[in-house]
């Protein structure tokens, strides 16, 4: 298959930073559109993914799936947009389009593998590998690539593209709304945004954090309350009070005090992915025939639902802009948690 | 308040045999009334508590709590019930009756406590605890009595009133039935029920066992498939299969090579107690939006429904019917799982 070679930011290897690198683009295929990249936002699963800690990781790695950007080429047959079209590109490129999973629009499911907008098998490039969004442009069909709303800030809507899919799906899906009281524990990247929606639900928020720092933060980004963790006390008040806990914490922790949060058949979601296993008391969950569930992004039609919602009730990610000179530095920042919420990249920097 | 005094099997310590006790069961209230104990099954949790194993044993204590009796005197007010009914006892002998769970009829989690049929204290006794239906007769309000259908083989009843609606409630709550494929993690008291329900609903069931020897026995009981668990690969060949797993084992074990047979939004239900945490690796309820739920007995109007529903698919228990003097040798070998799958106690021969 004919490709080009453009510039993205990647590394060859763990523990190197990353540099400029060439990678290949895929020529336009009569479906695909190709999106000059404006601005991408850091998630923690890239840092994952170039730490290697899934295992998987395929060199060298361009990282970068929170994408937006301009319609910069457009493929014979493409109908939903045109040169010069905002876009964006999350978490999935690809997948069958044909399984029991697609055809739910539970894409990130795919029975035959979905393709992620990096380090995954490309099936229209013989199997080489994807590469990020931290690059000039990205090539994908027209059926991965989502309409962006004319939102004012535009570098504030990439971080939507993952985080922001990664708590409204499940904040949908468990149907939250001005009858619920949700917990959200973490307020990071995903907890912040998850406040947001949720109280554009109209649901009463409880955050749940670790950190003296945020209290007040957590408070200007809606929240009717916030507990502090450190006090456990202050977790216990809550007890058997919260309709449904949206667990964003990525790092390991101790779930059974939050379980006992939850009223009779609630549900406590974990989205983040502490890679050591999570205990849980079989007590906690028989007791008010509660549940311990999982959500992992979301599916194409959801997303573009989500970034309707979002230009809807003006909800954006709080975010730090930097260049692309400052990705390195971001990464180590993130990693120690210092960011509010979420770095993400001007690519025109570069 | 009065009382008197009956003849009961219980034990003052743990480790001590169960014998023959005295225990005071109170003077019928208007809406009381007394059953002359026929049957009582013998439960897992009968032996936790006599072996105080959730540390909350009050001495003496007189277990049993599947009880299966005649009405032999009611007090006042009673319309349900006259003397000489057939009427049934499970775990649930009080409770407030006007929480969010009492109005939901899931008095398993009243808000201001369940009396469980024993070892509970009683609101009508001044807080002495309850004695369970190892006994000559049981005093209960009589909106917490069931009726009990004209099944042939009452003793084969018994075991319904816990280990049936222990499976009943979540096979209904998770709307299981002819478009479902249920997986059924164990096959004793609790395991052989669930297969009977579920195929009287028109599922697919699939067991899970450990033991060789009960491959053909779990067929015979209806199941559709029968997997031998120590065989990693076996289990392997039922991934993302199922839509619902009942889990009714009460010892250790992974639940991690079981989420994996959960198809999308599948839920794995707890019902047995392991007393050590489940370890669960986010991975497994991520991918596919699987939960980890838990489940606990039942209500008294669920627990009437579960009583009729298997009347009418002619559904009992697989028991072993035994003298009341054979209790404590049945308790030894109810703990080496040494029971198909039932112990019930004809306590007309005390």
């Amino acid at each position: 298959m004919s490709c080009r070679t453009i510039k993205g930011f990647g590394t060859y290897a763990v523990n190197e930073p990353l540099k400029e690198i060439s990678i290949p683009r895929r020529a336009l295929r009569e479906t695909d559109v190709e999106l000059e990249v404006l601005y991408c936002g850091i998630c923690h699963s890239d840092l994952h993914q170039i730490h290697n800690d899934f295992g998987h990781t395929m060199w060298p790695v361009v990282p970068g799936h929170e994408i937006i950007g301009r319609i910069s080429a457009v493929g014979n047959q493409v109908n939903k947009f045109k040169v010069g079209d905002l876009a964006a590109i999350g978490c999935i490129v690809d997948s069958c389009g044909s399984c029991e999973y697609c055809y739910h629009d539970t894409q990130q499911f795919c029975e035959n593998g979905t393709t992620f907008s990096f380090n995954t098998p490309d099936r229209y490039m013989n199997g080489e590998q994807t590469y990020g969004g931290f690059s000039q442009s990205y090539v994908c069909d027209e059926n991965y690539v989502l309409c962006v709303p004319p939102f004012e800030d535009l570098a504030a809507v990439a971080p939507l593209l993952c985080a922001g899919i990664t708590v409204y799906s499940p904040i949908k899906h468990w149907k939250i709304g001005a009858d619920k009281h949700v917990g959200i524990l973490g307020i990071g990247g995903l907890g912040h945004i998850a406040v947001k929606i949720a109280k554009a639900l109209g649901a009463e928020v409880t955050v749940f954090t670790t950190s003296k720092s945020k209290l007040d933060d957590a408070k200007r980004l809606g929240a009717d309350h916030v507990v502090l963790t450190t006090d456990e006390n202050q977790v216990k008040e809550w007890t058997k009070k919260l309709d449904f806990i949206l667990d964003t914490i990525s790092a390991k922790h101790d779930v059974n005090p939050y379980l006992n949060l939850l009223t009779w058949q609630g549900a406590l979601v974990v989205v983040g992915l502490p890679p050591e296993p999570l205990d849980v008391s079989a007590f906690n969950i028989v007791h008010g025939r509660r549940s311990l569930a999982g959500s992992n992004i979301g599916g194409i039609a959801e997303t573009q639902e989500m970034l309707n919602f979002c230009f809807k009730h003006n909800i954006t990610a709080d975010i730090e802009l930097i260049k692309s000179d400052q990705i390195n530095e971001a990464f180590l920042r993130l990693e120690k948690n210092d960011v509010k919420y979420r770095f993400v990249v001007d690519m025109h920097s570069t």
